[in-house]
């Protein structure tokens, strides 16, 4: 037996009995005539203690422990003379009897601690030890625990979770596909899905009304940061449903876990805001509502005065930033650089200060009087002691400059504390997106989105009006969630198609058994995913998802502890049928 | 609102009540002045009732309805006159006031009754229809069930669920992977899981030491009847244990899950049995332990009596069938059939009959004398009226004839009833297994089960002699899990990897990482891994996996319904830098 407790559970009820603890070795302290060991494993870190009443043979072995060696020990608690009030077994320690060394290590690479001295790469490659940490470890457990609050949930909702199939087929609309060349049958390829949406599609017109699943996705994507070529969703789909019935069933989801997890209570039903008012007042589909400084349009109050890069915008637009009049000429050039760095990609930033004596200084100044300037104060809410920030340009663009700056703004004053939480349903989503490069329309969230019944009528005239019956669920700026009614009549979904650019036969080849589904009595549904590591990362107020996956991939989509991928066998290659392209 | 309640939940506490329901159209009787249908979704069937009170307008409606059309229906909740005892609705009745159509159906391919007429494959074709059947409803029903009920007593026991990656690296030793080429390092594949066991134990390295994880797990394998190239795996594992620690673990899960769901109780601890006890007296390695009917070896009593057959083979040995002496000519005829299929591939079968009143007749009277026969039935504790069969032929393969053989002779005496259970671990297996054929030894579990401390010295005099620290759970015959105690000692996995055939080089290349976390503090560790498709089909006394999984593949390893794997386009070919081979 290796072990009768954890290294997390003794305290000092425990005090005079014999126990054995096993773990790894996260300290020695040799004090000369004592020696403190702290063990470590899951549940906590124990002390362990060797003094001058240990046997010699017992000391000789205790001194050659050295960092994360695995050992078992017998010993009895002891009340502790200093008690360390930070951890849960800080009242006791054990008085070693008997110690069995069970395996030894090597010096870590970096140190294993709360905050280690390892790079991204280093932790990455030896993700086994980064996994010892603490904060790793926590957050592993964490997103444990939210898997379980949201089945538990979804259970007690009589939602039954499916597996759908992970080797599927290939079609080319949407993101690119990682595909699987089928031996059996030569020539041709299964692809991984990149979501179960027409499987769970399948599933409402199979009359399982209420389905979900914690599913691996996959996507073959040039990776930016805080993208893996896998992630795991939180699929759902309903029979029977209408949008509010989706986002009732769903925010009480989402309301359950935060309170099972965090004791965090959010009112029922959360702020709802449609996407045009989330672009116009947060430049963002996805606002941060934990402050205000929302954006607001001064293109008619500052058009028109001389300036020639406002007369020639299209958009004006500002925010004003509370008691920052007082920013140096140094923290505004940082404020330009900022919106001028290529991941906003704006020309300039105008300011003005409103001074708490009521004097006004901004860079336009030759061009607009102090009432203008007023003018625009007034049209802002602003007041003294306020910074405006404003930029000018295109519409859409402008305002999502700006919304990078509020974020950023909110950062600096502290806005964005992350034990705060502010849920929001982005809905009225245009249906469809025009691309000017490739000269059609896209779907914004995918071609079995429903149109809004009253807006049907525009496919023909004006596509682009088209509202969709979707919706993002988003907390502090983060999407976590987003779905949509579903189209589930036959000759709709042609239509969408066709708007989409597929000849029938296309639709058929690609689509085919969707399609076919639908002769059959296909009920009305509509559902919702959410990305599961994203939910964990924004409920501990992280903006990376990283650590929420036990063995992330890098950049290059490279799994560097395992080095995958990697080349294969010509004999597996020939098996195939496949051959390498130089 | 598309409805008020399910069409299951219905009873004569709602009579009076207006509702409103949504469904799909079973049945429609139209007996002239009333007009029934029966509704049905997940949750069970209501009846709607049309009659002389119900307007011309709605009787239309009504008498278009076709079978598998969508409906919603308002109606009043009344008292059958007529009530059907046989499902939870069947006293009430809704008097149709208002419905409209929410969808029509083509007439379905096959009937979706319990017993359908739809073939395999057509049922495959449209598994949407086939699932809205009650027994592939139920079945993935079920599933959900068994999943829900792991989970929650794995997460009492302190398990954390960990998702390991689905994109990792081909090792050729196992059964063929998958491969993925990856386009951004072009050249290079990833290859799918057929198990997460490497991961697992790193995790175990890792220091989080009750792992589990239901996967999506992925061989490619010429397919047998009840194979899948993706099938789901309850994996787990955990750190400082011996095989006992994880033996009474898991006990403890499937007792758990088989209380909760069927309510059956387990007495613990489960049977145990030696794989070679297994294999003398059951002639399998997962055996059947609902009944008796043990296999007898009859070789020295046998032989050098002037029988050929017998005096010049290794083994005989035989099962005494209760109550069969009384069989015909034809029906034993038919039992050297069975065991004559190559499935068997026996050579004959001899019979021994006992009779009542003390006969004795056999196919091999010529050879033995009563008192031989006698014997015989003595040695195998046969009584008056049973039929003794007989077999002979190299060991191994006697005894797994004769074990097909008693599996057989169970069924037609009604010995392995669905509702019963007879669960086993088999321990004590083999390390390793010699194959003649590449003329090297196997590993029998895999290349990271640990050998019995004792037998490690038989590595260099006799490796077939080593006994592993493996286990296997049987259920009903049906091999529901298996795992080890796992190698965690860098030097034992080098020896382990030589006795395979690896060379260090071969050894560091494929499992370098695993070596490598090996050295930095490897905990003592174990684990299993149980088949979930299986345990969900046999908790059901199911022979066959297939209904338990949602949108399953054929023999071919092809989707029938979406027809896949399918080509893909010359653009991703191209992408990928691979090329077709004619």
């Amino acid at each position: 037996m290796y072990r009768t407790h954890t290294c997390g559970e003794l305290c000092a009820t425990h005090i005079g009995q014999t126990v054995t603890l096993s773990g790894w070795v996260q300290r020695v302290r040799n004090l000369g005539g004592m020696i403190f060991i702290d063990l470590r494993d899951r549940y906590g870190v124990t002390q362990l203690v060797a003094n001058e009443n240990t046997s010699n043979d017992l000391t000789e072995v205790v001194e050659t422990l050295g960092r994360e060696y695995v050992i078992k020990v017998e010993g009895e608690v002891l009340e502790r003379t200093n008690k360390n009030k930070k951890i849960p077994t800080g009242e006791v320690e054990i008085d070693i009897k008997c110690l069995t060394i069970l395996n030894t290590s090597e010096v870590p690479p970096f140190t294993i601690e709360d905050e280690t001295d390892g790079g991204e790469e280093l932790r990455m490659k030896y993700r086994y030890l980064d996994i010892r940490r603490k904060p790793v470890k926590n957050a592993l457990m964490h997103r444990h625990k939210v898997g379980q609050a949201v089945r538990r949930y979804l259970d007690a909702q009589d939602f039954i979770e499916i597996e759908t199939p992970s080797l599927i087929k290939s079609t080319p609309e949407g993101a690119r596909d990682f595909v699987v060349p089928s031996r059996m049958n030569p020539g041709e390829f299964y692809a991984l899905p990149q979501s179960p949406q027409t499987f769970k599609q399948l599933l409402m017109v199979a009359g399982m009304d209420k389905y979900f699943q914690i599913v691996k996705c996959f996507r073959d994507e040039d990776l930016r940061a805080d993208r893996q070529p896998e992630f795991t969703q939180i699929d759902c789909e309903m029979a029977f449903v209408e949008q509010d019935d989706v986002i009732s069933t769903f925010e009480g989801m989402v309301a359950s876990v935060f309170k099972d997890i965090l004791n965090v209570d959010f009112a029922a039903p959360f702020q709802r805001m449609s996407y045009n008012d989330a672009m116009s007042l947060y430049g963002s589909d996805k606002p941060d509502l934990r402050f205000g400084m929302e954006i607001r349009d001064l293109t008619d109050l500052a058009k028109g005065k001389g300036f020639v890069v406002f007369d020639k915008t299209e958009f004006i637009g500002g925010i004003s930033v509370p008691s920052c009049a007082n920013y140096s000429r140094k923290q505004l050039d940082g404020l330009t650089k900022f919106v001028q760095r290529p991941q906003i990609g704006a020309k300039g930033l105008v300011y003005v200060k409103l001074g708490e004596n009521g004097d006004i200084k901004s860079s336009v100044d030759k061009f607009f009087t102090p009432d203008d300037l007023k003018q625009w104060a007034s049209h802002m809410g602003a007041e003294d002691g306020d910074l405006l920030l404003i930029m000018a340009g295109d519409r859409i663009q402008t305002l999502e400059a700006l919304g990078q700056l509020r974020l950023e703004m909110g950062e600096r004053l502290g806005l964005r504390p992350a034990d705060s939480f502010a849920p929001l349903w982005v809905v009225d989503f245009p249906l469809l997106e025009w691309d000017e490069e490739t000269n059609r329309f896209y779907a914004k969230h995918h071609p079995f989105t429903s149109p809004v019944q009253s807006d049907i009528h525009l496919f023909e005239s004006d596509p682009a009006a088209i509202r969709a019956n979707a919706y993002d669920l988003v907390i502090n700026g983060a999407e976590i969630g987003g779905g949509s009614i579903r189209i589930f009549d036959r000759e709709l979904q042609y239509k969408m198609f066709k708007v989409l650019g597929f000849t029938e036969a296309q639709a058929e080849d690609q689509f085919g058994f969707l399609l076919n589904a639908f002769k059959y009595g296909a009920p009305p549904h509509g559902g919702i995913a959410f990305g599961f590591d994203r939910l964990c990362s924004v409920m501990d107020g992280v903006e990376s998802i990283r650590d929420y996956i036990a063995f992330p991939k890098n950049n290059a989509g490279r799994d560097v502890m395992i080095n995958s991928p990697s080349s294969i066998s010509v004999e597996q290659l020939a098996e195939l049928k496949i051959k390498l392209v130089e």
